[in-house]
C-alpha cells in the first residue's frame, strides 16, 4: 500500500477508442461535442481522433473535420492514433495536435503479422526508419510501448522474459538515436491480465529499470480493469490510459468480444476515493459520460455513472 | 502478494438476490433451473430462496415452492434468507434447507431504522432472543455479519473503531451465549468500499482477532466489487458472497440504483487465473450465467460471459 503514488495522469482515449467501435456513423459535430466535454473535466491529455485507412476503419473517416473543430484548451495535450507514416503525416498536417512520437514493439508475433504483416525481426528492423521520420518533422519521441504484453488470443500466455526483452530493445534503440525514453507503457491488448499477474510484470520491469516510469493501458473485457489498474498502482505506476464510460465495450451481448479500454470515470472515482489526486472533476467526468452514452445510442459499461459518486451523499451527513 | 489463499469458498447469492430484485415475475420452474444449473458447477453453497413479506418483496412469494422443487445434490448446502423469526421458521419448516444462524449487526443507525425500525442499542438487545430462537431449533450459529460497513448512503463514511466494536459485541455475545463464531462477514452493502479501505479495515480486524476468518459480501455498484475482492484475498480473506452473472445488479439505466453482488464467474475467472483453487467449474459457471440472463429477459452486468475465459484460447496454442 505504500506504493501509491500521490498523483496519477490519466491518457483519455474514449473519443478515439469509442467512435472506432461504433458500427453507426457518428457525426462530426457530436464527436467534438464530447471532446469539447472533455476538455472542461481537468483532464490534461485527449486522445482525439484516429488517422488510419477510412477503408478499414469507416467511423474516422472524418478525422481532419473533426480536429479542425474543436476547442484547444490551454494546457491540455490533445493527441492522435496512427498506424504508418501517412496516418503519422495527416495527423502533423492538421496543425491543431500534440503529436508524439513512440517507438512500439509487439509481444506477439502472430498478432504482429495479422496487424501489421511483419514478423517480430521485420517490426524491429522497422523502426529506425520511423524514428527518422518522428526527427525529420521534430516530433518528440518519449514514449516506448509493448503491445500484448500481458497475453495474446492467438499465441497465449506472454512471458515476462520476453517483455523484458523488448524493453531492452527499445531503450537500445532510444540509446543508438539519441532519444530519452521517459514513459514505458504496457497494453494489456486483449484483456489477458490479472492483478497477481499485473504484478509479477510490473515488479520484474521496476525490478531491471528503477528508473524507468511505467504506464499501463488496460481494456476490461472480462471484467479486471479496474482490480488491475489498483495492482498498477500498488506496484508505483501513476499513468493509465482509460475511455469515458467505458467507450470502445458494451455490455450487450450484440456487441460481444467488445474490447473495452478501463472507464476512465470508474478510475477516477477509485483514485479519488483513495485521496490519489488526478487534477480532474469527477462530477464533469460523469457529465461527458453521459453524453458520450447518449452520442452512441446504447448503454456503455461504466459503473459510477449509473451507481453515483459518493461526495454528493458524504455532503448531506456533515 | 504473499497473503493470497490457497483455496477461496463461494457462497453464491444470485437466485436469492437477483430473483427479489428483478421487477418482471420470475416462473417457479426457472427459479428452480437456474438453481439446478448452479448445482451442477461446483459451487458449495448456494443461497436459493429468501422467506421475506411476499407484499415487500412480491418476487419470493413462491420461495416455498422453490425449495421444494429444486434437486439436492450431496456435498452442497443450500441456504436461504430471512429478517424475522416468522421467515426463519418458514425456512425451517421446508426441511429442505441447510438453516444455519448468524448474529447479524448493522454499522449504521439510520440504515437499520429504515430497515428494521430499530436503533443501534436496540437490535443488539434484540440478539438473545434470535439466540434463543435458533438453539431451540437446533440452529448451528458459527457466523457473525457486519451490515454496512464500509459506508452508507444516510450516514456517509463508517470509521473502522465502529466495526471494530460491533465486532467486539457479535464476540462477546457469542461468549455470553456459549456460541463458537467461526466466520466474520463484512458487507459491502451500499458499495461504498475502494481496495484501500478494505485493506485498511481488514488489517485492522486482523491485528485485533488474528484467528477469525473473514468473508466478504461485496457490490459492483460503482465498478469497484473486483479489485474489492482481490484487496481481501491478499488480505488473507478466503470466503466470498457472490452472485452468477452478477444478478441482481443491471447495465441498464432504466435499473438505475441496482444493487448488483460482485460477479460469480468473474471472481472465479480472476481466481482460477491467479492459481487460487474454488472447486468450481468455470466453463459450467458462464453456462449457468448465461441461463440466468435468459431467464431475467435482460443483460446481466458480468463481463466474462461475454468476453470469455481464456483456458480454452490457451489450449490452442499447447
Amino acid at each position: 500500500m505504500s506504493d501509491l503514488p500521490k498523483f496519477v495522469e490519466i491518457n483519455e482515449e474514449g473519443p478515439r477508442e469509442g467512435f472506432q467501435f461504433e458500427k453507426a456513423v457518428i457525426p462530426t459535430a457530436r464527436k467534438i461535442e464530447l471532446i469539447d466535454a472533455l476538455s472542461q473535466t481537468g483532464l490534461k491529455t485527449i486522445q482525439v481522433a484516429s488517422f488510419v485507412n477510412p477503408k478499414n476503419v469507416p467511423g474516422w473517416a472524418d478525422a481532419e473535420a473533426v480536429v479542425a473543430g474543436f476547442e484547444r484548451r490551454p494546457g491540455i495535450a490533445y493527441t492522435a492514433l496512427w498506424l504508418n507514416s501517412k496516418g503519422f503525416e495527416r495527423a502533423i498536417a492538421t496543425q491543431r495536435l500534440d503529436v508524439k512520437g513512440s517507438i512500439t514493439l509487439t509481444a506477439s508475433e502472430t498478432f504482429l503479422k495479422r496487424n501489421q504483416n511483419r514478423d517480430l525481426a521485420q517490426n524491429l528492423a522497422a523502426q529506425p526508419e520511423i524514428i527518422s521520420l518522428y526527427k525529420a518533422h521534430g516530433t518528440p519521441i518519449e514514449r516506448g510501448a509493448i503491445m500484448a504484453a500481458f497475453g495474446c488470443n492467438f499465441e497465449g500466455d506472454v512471458a515476462i522474459g520476453t517483455v523484458l526483452g523488448l524493453i531492452g530493445d527499445i531503450l537500445s534503440l532510444a540509446e543508438e538515436h539519441g532519444l530519452d525514453i521517459k514513459v514505458m507503457s504496457l497494453a494489456d491488448t486483449m484483456a489477458w491480465a490479472t492483478p497477481l499477474q499485473i504484478k509479477r510484470m510490473i515488479g520484474a520491469v521496476r525490478e531491471r529499470h528503477p528508473g524507468l516510469r511505467l504506464a499501463l493501458h488496460l481494456h476490461d473485457t472480462r471484467g479486471m480493469g479496474i482490480a488491475n489498474a489498483m495492482a498498477g498502482l500498488e506496484m508505483g505506476v501513476d499513468i493509465f490510459d482509460a475511455a469515458v464510460a467505458g467507450l470502445g465495450g458494451c455490455p450487450f451481448a450484440a456487441h460481444k468480444g467488445a474490447a473495452g479500454n478501463v472507464c476512465t470515470e470508474d478510475l477516477v472515482f477509485m483514485l479519488q476515493e483513495m485521496g490519489i489526486e488526478t487534477g480532474i472533476d469527477l462530477d464533469k467526468l460523469i457529465a461527458a459520460a453521459t453524453l458520450a452514452e447518449e452520442i452512441v445510442g446504447h448503454p456503455l459499461p461504466g459503473s459510477v455513472k449509473v451507481g453515483g459518486p459518493l461526495d454528493a451523499m458524504r455532503a448531506e451527513h456533515r
